[in-house]
C-alpha cells in the first residue's frame, strides 16, 4: 500500500494525526498531547504567539468581506483563513465578572491558569505565576514582546511582568527592566508605545536599558537601522496611532514583528515572541468598525510575516488567537441581509482622527469629505454637528457620531462598549500545531507551550 | 518505534492525519481529501447531518454559560464542545444580498453550489441541482428529514425538493411526495410540523403517502408506537411549539431523531438523515434569548442522540453545523463584563407563550410571575403593560417587550431582526470527519458528502 519511503513519511504525519484527532482518539490533556509530540521528529525551536486583542469571530469574517474582490465570484481568503485549527474558551475565574478582560485572558494564555479580571500573571491569591516567556528565557531562549498599545498594557504585561492590577503601568514597566532570569533581563526585544511609562520623573528606564546594552529607538528609521539583539523601541507616548492614521515615522506591527524576528533569530537556542494587535480591541470598545478593520489589516500583515518566517525556518510554531471579542460586532444590522465593506474601505482615517481635526477648528463637512471616498450626506453632517455641541458633556461624542456614520453605511452592529463572552478562533502553523486543534481552553495555550519548552529542554540536555 | 500492530493502527490514523492537516499538507480540495479517504478502511455507511438554524458562535458559547454549574470552578462542556473541528463560511451568491438566508445556505450544504437567497436546490439560473439526499437515495440508501419548523421550510426543503422560491410551501410539500428516484419516493422519513401544507383543500398528501405504504402519525404516542420504515409525521399546523412550551403530545427533536434513526437503520445499504433545530433561528429573529436557548437544548439533545448512535454503529459520520447566525446575539451588553444565564434558566415558557396568555386576558404581572422563578419588578411590569397598548399597531409588541425583560436581565445583546454574516462552527464525529476540519466553505459540506457517497458506490460495485 505504501512504499517504504512513503510509509516513513506517513508515520511522521501519523503523530500529528493522532493528536489532531483530539478527544476522538482519547488524547484530551496537554500532557498526553505533549507525549505524542515527543514522537515527532521536528524540533520546535521558536514559538511566535500572536494575539488579536478583541478579535472575535465577527472580526475575522468581517475582514474577509473587506478583502472580497466583487469582480470575482469567490470571496477572497484572509491571511488567517488557511490556518484555522479550532476555537478557545475565554471565561475568567473572577468573583464578580464572567466575561474576561485582557489581563485575566492574557494570564491564562501566558501562565496556564484562570484568574480574576485585572490580574497580570498572578493567581487569584495574588501570588506570581511563571509565564511561558519566563520559561523560554530560563531555557536560554531569546524573548520579545511587540504591541501597538503601550507595550506595558495588559496583554504583553501578562507575559513579561507580575502585578495584582493591570493599571499599575509604571510598576509593570519597571518589571520589564528589573525582572531577571539567571542574572539576565528576561525580555530582549520590547517594541510598542509607552514613553510616558518608561521615561518618567522618578525613573528613566530608557536610560537604564541603554546602560545595560540595549538599543533605544523611537522611530521607524532608528528601528530599521539598528541590529542590536536587545532593543527597547517606544514609538508613542501611550498607544500607537491606528494603522490608517500613522505617519511614516511610526513602524507598523508588521515592521516591528520583522525587526523582532531578525534580532531574536540570532539566538542559537531559539526564541519566544508575543505579538499583539492591541487596538482591534480599542476600536471595538469605541464601536468603530473603521478603526477595527484598520487594526485587523495591521495584525494580518504581522501574522503573514510570522507565517513566512516559519515556512522558511521549519522549526517555528506560529499560533494566533484572540483574548476575547469586543463590542458585540455583527456583520449586518437592523434587518437587511447586507453588509457593505466598501463603506469601510472608502474611509481613509479613523473617526478619532477626524474628530481631532474638527475639534481643532475643521468644518465637519469638509473634514469628513476629505477623508472619505463617498459624498457625506447633509443628514450625516447634521448628526455630527449635533454631537459636536455635546462635546462639553461627553468628550467622545464627536468620535462616536462619526463612527456611527460609517457603522450605518457599512451595516456594522454593536451591542456594548465592553467585551463579550463568545469563543474565539485559534490559528496555527508549524510543528506542534496539532496541540492547538479543536475546542481548547485559553489556559491550554500556555500549557501546550510549557510542554513544548519542557520537551526542548530535555532534548537539549540529552544532546549535551 | 512502533510494534507491528501499533504501526498498522497508526497507518490507518495516518490517512486521517494527512487529511486533517489540510492546506498544510497540500490537500486543499474535496476531491484530494476523498482520494485520501479511499485509503481509509472504515466504511462510511450512514451520514447524519445536523443543522442548528441560526446557531452562530455566540449561541453555542451562550449555551455553555447556561450549562455552567456555578458551584464548580470549571465551566461544564456542552454536547457539542468535544466535536469542534472547524468553521465554515456562509456567504451566498446573490445579486442583492451578501448575507445568506436559510434557503441559499441549505442549498450550498445540500448540493455544493452557491446560489441566491430564496433558492431551494436550484442554481442562479433556476436549474435544479442534485442534492446529497437524492444521491443517497440513488445509491439505495434510506433517507430522512427531521425539523421543528414545518418540514417543508427552507432548510429541509433544500435537501428534499427543488423550487425557485422557498415560499412555495405547497409545491415543496408536493415535491416530497412526487419526486422519485428509480420509481421510489426519495424521502422515507419525514418528521416535523406542517399539516397546513400537506393536508390541503386541493390535495391531501397525508392520504397519498398512506396509500403508498407510509405511516402517518400526528403525535408522540403514534410516532413511538409505529415502526414502519416509511413515515410522515406532522405534529403541528406549521412550526412545532418551542421546546419549553411543548405539551407531552408533541415529540422533541431528540425523540423525532431517535425514531428516524430506528427506521432508517433497518436499511442494509445505510442512510442519509438531515436533522434541523429550526427554531434557534426563529427565536434569534425575535431577539428572544429564552426561546433561542430552549431550542439550543432541544438541538443539543438531538445531536447527543446522533453521537450515541454513531459511537455504537462505528460506520456513521455525524456532522453538525449552522447555516448562518441570527440576530447578532452577544454574550454581554451595554458595558458590564457580565452575562447572567440564571435569568434564562429561570424562565419556564417563551415570551411568545406568555404574550398569548396575556392577550387572552391574563394579567401581565401574574402571567410573568407564573412562568419565572424570580420576582418581576414593577418597572418590568410597566414596560410590558405599555407594550400591550401598542398591540393594535404591532402584533409582536407584547412578545418583544417580554423578550426584552429577559434579555436585559440575562445581559444578552442583539443587533438585528435578520441574519448576520459571521462564520459558523462545524462539529464532526466518526469516519470521514477529517474532511470537515479547518475553515471550509458551506459548499464543501455537500462536496464531501457526495465524495463519501461516490466512494460508497464504488465499494458496493466492487463487492458485487
Amino acid at each position: 500500500m505504501f512504499s517504504k519511503k512513503a510509509s516513513l513519511k506517513v508515520l511522521s504525519i501519523a503523530t500529528a494525526a493522532s493528536i489532531a484527532i483530539g478527544s476522538f482518539a482519547g488524547l484530551n490533556t496537554s500532557a498526553e498531547k505533549a507525549d505524542k509530540l515527543k514522537e515527532n521528529n521536528r524540533e520546535i525551536k521558536n514559538v511566535i504567539f500572536l494575539i488579536g486583542d478583541g478579535m472575535g469571530p465577527a472580526y475575522t469574517t468581517a475582514y474577509r468581506y473587506l478583502k472580497d474582490d466583487p469582480s470575482t465570484p469567490k470571496m477572497e481568503a484572509t491571511g488567517f483563513d488557511p490556518y484555522l485549527v479550532g476555537m478557545q474558551k475565554t471565561n475568567p475565574e473572577d468573583p464578580e465578572e464572567n466575561i474576561t478582560d485582557s489581563a485575566a485572558a492574557g494570564t491564562s494564555m501566558s501562565a496556564g491558569i484562570k484568574t480574576y479580571n485585572g490580574a497580570i500573571a498572578v493567581d487569584n491569591d495574588k501570588s506570581k505565576v511563571k509565564t511561558v516567556l519566563e520559561q523560554a528565557k530560563e531555557n536560554g531562549k531569546a524573548t520579545g514582546l511587540v504591541a501597538t498599545s503601550q507595550v506595558n498594557h495588559a496583554t504583553p504585561a501578562a507575559f513579561g511582568s507580575h502585578n495584582e492590577d493591570r493599571h499599575n503601568y509604571n510598576e509593570i514597566a519597571d518589571d520589564y527592566f528589573d525582572l531577571k532570569v539567571g542574572g539576565e533581563h528576561q525580555i530582549d526585544v520590547i517594541l510598542g508605545g509607552g514613553t510616558k511609562y518608561f521615561d518618567r520623573e522618578d525613573r528613566d528606564l530608557t536610560k537604564e536599558f541603554q546602560e545595560d546594552g540595549y538599543s533605544y529607538v523611537t522611530n521607524k528609521e532608528e528601528l530599521v537601522n539598528d541590529d542590536n539583539e536587545q532593543v527597547l523601541g517606544l514609538f508613542a507616548k501611550k498607544g500607537l496611532p491606528k494603522m490608517i492614521d500613522r505617519t511614516k515615522e511610526i513602524p507598523s506591527l508588521e515592521e516591528m514583528t520583522n525587526s523582532a524576528l531578525e534580532r531574536l533569530n540570532k539566538d542559537k537556542d531559539g526564541f519566544f515572541l508575543m505579538v499583539e494587535g492591541s487596538q482591534i480591541d480599542w476600536a471595538g470598545h469605541g464601536n468603530d468598525v473603521v478603526g477595527a478593520m484598520s487594526e485587523m489589516k495591521d495584525f494580518e500583515k504581522a501574522f503573514n510575516t510570522a507565517i513566512e518566517f516559519a515556512k522558511k525556518d521549519k522549526h517555528t510554531l506560529v499560533v494566533a488567537t484572540a483574548d476575547h471579542s469586543t463590542g458585540g460586532l455583527s456583520i449586518g444590522r437592523d434587518g437587511p441581509y447586507k453588509f457593505n465593506p466598501q463603506a469601510i474601505n472608502d474611509v481613509k482615517r479613523t473617526p478619532e482622527f477626524m474628530a481631532s481635526e474638527i475639534e481643532e477648528g475643521g468644518e465637519v463637512k469638509e473634514v469628513l469629505n476629505k477623508y472619505t471616498e463617498f459624498e457625506i450626506t447633509e443628514e450625516e453632517v447634521q448628526q455630527v454637528e449635533k454631537a459636536k455641541e455635546k462635546l462639553s458633556e461627553d468628550k467622545y461624542a464627536l468620535t462616536d457620531a462619526i463612527a456611527e456614520v460609517f457603522n450605518v453605511r457599512a451595516r456594522a452592529g454593536w451591542t456594548t462598549g465592553g467585551h463579550t463572552g463568545v469563543d474565539v478562533q485559534v490559528f496555527a502553523y508549524g510543528p506542534g500545531k496539532e496541540m492547538f486543534t479543536g475546542l481548547t481552553d485559553n489556559t491550554d495555550q500556555a500549557k501546550s507551550i510549557f510542554n513544548i519548552l519542557e520537551k526542548g529542554k530535555s532534548t537539549k540536555e540529552k544532546n549535551k
